[in-house]
């Protein structure tokens, strides 16, 4: 009894430190979606001061490396206060990796800066060097909610992560628009890659707006309606994405464009604080309920031993009359039917019996809701591995990999996630790649 | 540079730390198997001491029950020796709320010997009891299994959980014969029980065999098929299963079926036995693999730290011009085609990034082996939940939850888990049960 109490307060307790966890993980996102938000506007300055040859942008640049830096500071504080030993097996493995891969992103920054100094790239490649950092620090976000356990909160990463994402697509649409502006004409491969930055960017805000809370919404849908660059906006795409190949677009329109963007991406940096605000709060309040239900099992262990059951009684034990909890039992085994003892159990065995069963059945719900909050994740996850799989065995380019499928599923009248799922089903057929070999499993 | 490195290091660490604590679940599972079989060994004398009103078995049962004691003992100190605090998050919860129950379970064993030594409940009732005792304890493996994120040893769980449930289907099966021989008589209804338990076992044994190495598989198939044993089992189950409906049994073959089967579960328990060694020199080797990784990152952790790229280099940082690791990347964002830089990064820049390319490829490949792995477990998962949602929604038992999906299955000719899915995705409209109320997640 004493033993299986213990058992049923540890269960308890996984769950508090997950959220005390979680907590930490929360500052972090919040602390990442900053860093991304000033290397957006430094990538947007960066590319201002290659497109003028240096003659503009340069002051407010700087300004904007020291801006980055502390940002970048901040979240190494951060970071240094990560009880690293409470992540483990593979969601830790991979959450390291991706912070390992994000900080040596942060540390060839310095050598991307000097690059652009001295005019040694060109504003595409610019563009592409920043989009890989922030792809780096995006992963990450992507680890912490594909980690969660808890489902509210991971709901609320799932959020979060597709508002970055989104975001970052809509930077990126700023940098195209503004070199085809810059440029003074908009070619068709530049056009099609436009609208796909648009399609994308509205797919992932359509995630973010099934995960966030009502009020997050409410506060972006606000802004998106009421704010006059999001008309501008609107206009410029129309005129640059409708123009007749190589007819010319005016430059002067370059300026209103960067601005209408980067109106666009404050207000969503605005949300991603709201959402981060949410998360803490989330955390905060199921901590309180998590250590409040804690109560209720530590009170049954200050409850005095029961005697044993007289053994004249010969009543068998609660245990074996309650309903059975919860759990994976033998396909097509029904229960032999039972009509077993009446007489009451010692009460303090009930109430145990009690509190395992609800316990049960509240793991099982949120495993359910979980799997729920991470289906965009899965989804995501499945069009990449069913692209990266193509990637390898067709030898294609990431971008021919995407187009394969999305064709695919056209001709074949079918979702694109099942494309992908069918590519990934037929994978199994096909040889395992060299780079799975170490610590894979083969039969021993 | 020593940031990104210490990180490279954490992931590989956990990966080190869930292998120890893997090595220590296995030595758990090998005791679970243990007490299982003395559990049912227990079992079928309690029914002798029961079906023969206490004439017979008596002094074998207490034999068995001291049998059974010191495996519970044994069992407890390896609780004792849990990393409690290794465990956490969704999987530790659950892991120690199944401990919870199976070690109220425990408890409450000494109350059934109660009533068997009083001769207070029947046959079936006791089968019953011990049932799920069992399946208390086959729901710590089971959530084993669930929780490794190594896929090698997953997969091996997963073959110990179904050999483990096929041979707990393979005990009661030894029961409802033993029944019927005494009774002298098989129902119409014990006859569909009977091949419903036949059925299920095989399904069981399927996995095994599909998970198991390839060694363990032979030797199983050797037991079956060169055992005398595995042909009087199969005799006496045509006999009483096809026997028409109130046709006389022969009393005089209960005990050969009792033995037959007994040499049945014997061989199984020896092959659970060869599971756990094959479980834990994977363990062992994998640890082994592991440390030498880790190895490899330290030795660049002792590098010298090189000095700052010549600024008039102005070269892109080798981290740009690499392939991009393998993560979640926005649906549809082709990546920019650059034709960035030449010049050589410094060494250790490179072999940093390839150490972190490597560990992405390789924690992906182990991500997709593993859900290849965990997908007899989903199944299964997914049959109880549908049928738990059944039970709820529609006040039926659990056999006839069943039933119906079954039914449904043969109705519509599809396969049992597609309906299976199907009753889970209608779930979605219904309103949630009241149990799930606590920390679940709503809007807020």
């Amino acid at each position: 009894m004493r033993a299986s109490l213990h058992y049923l307060i540890a269960a308890r307790r996984c769950e508090i430190t997950e959220l005390q966890q979680l907590l930490h993980s929360s500052a972090l996102v919040r602390q990442l979606a900053v860093l991304v938000h000033v290397l957006q506007k430094e990538r947007g300055l960066s590319n201002i001061v290659l497109a003028s040859g240096g003659a503009q942008g340069l002051a407010a640049l700087h300004q904007q490396h020291q801006a980055c830096d502390s940002a970048i500071s901040r979240l190494q504080a951060l970071l240094e206060r990560l009880d690293m030993a409470a992540l483990h097996g593979g969601h830790g493995a991979r959450l390291f990796n991706h912070l390992a891969y994000a900080l040596q992103g942060l540390d060839a920054l310095y050598g991307l800066r000097r690059c652009v100094s001295q005019l040694s790239l060109d504003a595409d490649a610019c563009t592409a060097a920043y989009m890989r950092l922030v792809a780096g620090l995006l992963a990450v976000v992507f680890e912490t909610a594909d980690s969660a356990s808890q489902p509210g909160i991971s709901r609320l990463l799932v959020a979060m992560f597709h508002c970055m994402q989104g975001k970052e697509l809509a930077g990126q649409e700023r940098a195209t628009g503004a070199a085809a502006f810059a440029a003074g004409q908009c070619s068709t491969a530049r056009q099609q890659h436009w609208l796909q930055l648009i399609d994308a960017q509205e797919r992932c805000l359509q995630v973010f707006a099934d995960c966030a809370p009502e009020a997050v919404c409410a506060a972006w849908q606000a802004t998106e309606s009421q704010c006059p660059a999001q008309a501008t906006l609107e206009r410029l795409r129309r005129i640059a994405c409708t123009a007749a190949a190589g007819s010319p677009l005016d430059t002067e329109q370059g300026p209103a464009w960067f601005d209408a963007c980067s109106t666009r991406l404050d207000g969503l940096h605005t949300i991603e604080m709201q959402l981060a605000d949410a998360l803490e709060q989330r955390c905060h309040s199921l901590l309180h309920s998590a250590e409040r239900a804690l109560a209720q099992p530590e009170s049954l262990l200050q409850a005095p031993v029961p005697e044993p059951a007289d053994p004249a009684g010969a009543a068998l034990p609660a245990f074996f009359r309650c309903p059975e909890p919860v759990h994976p039992r033998a396909q097509g085994s029904p229960l032999v039917q039972t009509g077993m003892g009446t007489g009451l159990a010692p009460q303090l065995e009930q109430s145990m019996l009690d509190l395992v069963q609800e316990q049960a059945q509240r793991l099982q719900a949120m495993h359910t809701e979980l799997r729920r909050a991470r289906n965009a994740l899965t989804e995501r996850k499945t069009l990449e591995r069913a692209k990266s799989l193509l990637m390898t065995h067709r030898h294609l380019s990431e971008s021919e990999a995407h187009k394969l499928l999305r064709q695919t599923a056209m001709n074949q009248n079918r979702r694109l996630l099942e494309v992908a799922e069918a590519v990934l089903s037929m994978a199994e057929l096909l040889p395992a790649p060299a780079c799975s070999a170490g610590l894979n499993p083969s039969k021993a």
